[in-house]
């Protein structure tokens, strides 16, 4: 098999790769693409020794696959020479989430939307994944018509920047410096800041939209409707997101403990999961389960999963395994 | 004006006579009351030094109000005392919340709720007071029938102790030391903790039902539905509130805009409100305000709020005010 990866030196992108070390994967070349600056570099695959190159128009020519960890912006540019050089790009930006020629895919959830691709699938974003993780297992028996969600996301969803940020301003503030905001709006150290992306005509923010729109689209659902308020907090790498769930029928929370349980790459919380105890793992956890007050048909739940890996480089992982098959 | 202070070197103690001093209160008498561990030390109040006393059956006579900055147990058992004395006691713990004869008091709210006092008056739950600042002027001429509230509570909720062990955890981090977790039942630095106080039979916490129980106390309404998740965050002192509420009747964001700003106490923020930018002063301010996406007659907002000022401190002297005049 032989796998590129788009962004190798980003978060995500170095994620990648240590996720198809720790499955030991059967690569049998590896190509790592990543901006000039980084041109030249050397990166670890194993005991390989792979030297970073800047992508152009033949580097993809041979490849099976190319991981994409790159802004909407290059993955543009990128995609139509990883289609004519007939490798299949999994593509973690949202520039082709909502195409509807490519599959947007969480292996557990929709694996049969692969068959259809057309050399793209894309990638959720991070909060759709996490969330509805916790929520297909119930969809699946009892469809779910509303979800209200308010999210905590941790800073690397800003990628690596992001975390040095948070670190920064932290070691800025210990030193007795004033801490200095440019990846984020504001101070993100003991703040919070509940924009994630700009703003549409009616308030919400992209963040939170993709929420509903991608999970429509899994979910194969057009009725399905969010309303989510997402919310950077300064957490380093996974994803908490509160959400008030209403069902078709009424479920017991017993039921919805055995429905997550027996669903694969999510599991049940003994008390509930916190952002730190889910980092640097693939599954989603879930807590907090009960009757939502407001809504005899409704649950109420807070899930915990990293953004990096199950948010980002697992899930794509997964794609190119399932695809693999 | 004689006043008496219980719990007065705890923050919420602290910050009560930082608020009389601003608002130069004409106290007359200020005696200053806590445990034998900080008894004979000083306070200052303006230029004068007072000795922190711990309270007696004695200690009340000739106050005309006692404000509490204490636990329930201690509330209960000086409750009496200071009635006894025939002062007023404004209590900030949950001991008499939702005693009948007790009133539970938001100034700008229900002020008429004080004229049938017994002696003692209850300052609500600080999500309570954050949370209802902003639905309150919504609620007055379309009443709320829903609220679906995730909250984003800073460590000052768990007083002093909460603040110096989420900058100590900080602290030992940047050292290289294991942070320790005695306040709070995990690390709170850098992770969130999604259980405030104990839980109750169907998995709601205390702190999550204070939302709906006080609510429905201080709003004369109770068939008011209230489903919310409380989350400890490594933010400070400024509590903010995530809310999906449901009205009687549709509400353009426009007109919801229009009555926060019209009423005391509360704001419409610019942009948005963040913790760090509305700490360290009485106002709520109100942000994100857009429609619900599920529900035709539904709002989400975001809301921040200083927990030890309007969450605590600056309620209780703001009722000790409304019962002077």
């Amino acid at each position: 098999m032989k796998v590129g990866i788009l962004g190798a030196t980003g978060a995500v992108g170095k994620e990648m790769l240590k996720v198809m070390e720790e499955k030991n994967l059967p690569v049998d070349e590896l190509r790592l693409f990543a901006s000039s600056r980084s041109a030249g570099k050397v990166m670890k695959f194993h005991d390989r020794e792979i030297i970073i190159e800047v992508a152009d128009e033949h580097s993809f020519d041979g490849l099976d696959y190319v991981l994409g960890a790159v802004e909407n912006e290059q993955s543009k540019m990128y995609a139509p020479m990883i289609q004519k050089a007939k490798a299949i790009y999994i593509d973690n930006s949202s520039a082709f989430r909502l195409d509807p020629d490519v599959p947007l895919v969480v292996p557990q959830i929709n694996p049969d939307a692969l068959k259809n691709h057309q050399g793209i699938i894309a990638n959720p974003n991070c909060v759709t994944i996490i969330g509805l993780m916790a929520c297909a297992p119930l969809h699946q028996v009892n469809p779910i018509k509303r979800i209200i969600a308010s999210s905590y996301q941790a800073v690397s969803g800003a990628g690596a920047a992001g975390m040095d940020e948070l670190l920064k301003q932290m070691n800025d503030l210990h030193e007795d410096r004033e801490p200095v905001a440019e990846v984020f709006s504001h101070q993100i150290a003991y703040n919070l800041i509940p924009q994630i992306g700009g703003f549409d005509e009616v308030g919400y923010t992209s963040e939170e939209m993709k929420f509903q729109n991608e999970s429509r689209k899994i979910l194969s659902d057009s009725e399905l409707k969010v309303s989510c308020t997402c919310v950077r907090v300064p957490v380093l790498r996974s994803h908490s997101i509160s959400m008030n769930i209403e069902l078709t029928n009424e479920m017991s929370v017993q039921q919805a403990k055995e429905l997550i349980n027996a669903f694969e790459g999510v599991q049940v919380s003994e008390t509930y999961p916190t952002p730190m105890e889910t980092s640097n793992q693939d599954t989603v956890f879930v807590g907090r389960i009960r009757k939502d007050l407001t809504c005899d048909k409704g649950l109420a739940l807070w899930c915990c999963g990293d953004q990096i890996r199950k948010g980002a480089a697992s899930n794509a992982i997964e794609i190119m395994e399932a695809l693999m098959k």
